[in-house]
């Protein structure tokens, strides 16, 4: 039927039907996987990891400067306010997209994060538009502490 | 501390770490819903809503026919086979992708579809990359018969 001639084909198939569907509930998540020599890199290069998805990090110059503090009751629990600490400053004032992180305290007993954020406000004209990050998770939330390696897995919803 | 000036915030900054991260496990999923006032013009939208995830369906000429058939032993799974008839043309020779679909037998009895496929084949130069359909999928499935109407639901892995 392949071997028919165009105009045949064309006719065969008649008009083409108006548009009776529509795309619903577009679910995604990818997982973040950072390492480092401590447990203050792999936090900082898991905080850049999440900022690596929103844009091309290549664009981003560094021309301001914010602090965030995160607390929690447990160490995945201070990961997951460290991430959602610097979402938030993406998704608000001084919507910031980081191009570099630096943990100035890393208080493992009262679970304390202090960490300067270096970047610059995000503008669509400058930074290519990446994939828009929604929330951090628990799921499979992993940090695993070696002496002489830490990894972390955080799975983001996207 | 966002009042630095930008050359004191650089200094401040430092060197940019090297990247000790990596993305793992994408995971995504959209629903298709698709209506019509029959089961054949309802399975005909859905397939045609797979295609239009692919690329944009405006781009798309119809130069070819091609033929499927599907069978299984139930209504869920004639809507399966259909749709991954559907996939499988565009996944290998001839790389069809449809600008329309008509069912040109529709068995409820013995659960079997012979559909022709009008379209060409895809050529990133003419159609925009859409997003990659992996598979269908039998998760929350639902195919809704009324007298006047018939509506369908499937997840697509993408």
């Amino acid at each position: 039927m392949a071997d028919d001639s165009i105009e045949e084909v064309v006719k065969d198939a008649g008009e083409v039907p108006e548009i009776k569907y529509e795309y619903l509930d577009h679910t995604a998540d990818v997982q973040l996987h950072s390492w480092g020599s401590n447990l203050t890199e792999a936090f900082e290069q898991n905080g850049m990891a999440m900022f690596g998805y929103m844009t091309e990090l290549d664009t981003v110059d560094i021309k301001e400067k914010h602090e965030i503090i995160a607390n929690a009751e447990d160490l995945d629990g201070l990961l997951y306010h460290f991430l959602d600490e610097l979402l938030f400053l993406f998704s608000a004032e001084p919507y910031l997209i980081c191009k570099k992180l630096r943990i100035e305290e890393f208080d493992t007993e009262a679970f304390k994060i202090r960490c300067s954020c270096f970047g610059e406000q995000f503008d669509l004209a400058k930074h290519p538009q990446g994939t828009e990050v929604k929330a951090i998770t628990y799921s499979a939330m992993q940090i695993v502490q070696k002496p002489e390696k830490c990894e972390i897995f955080v799975i983001i919803d996207i």
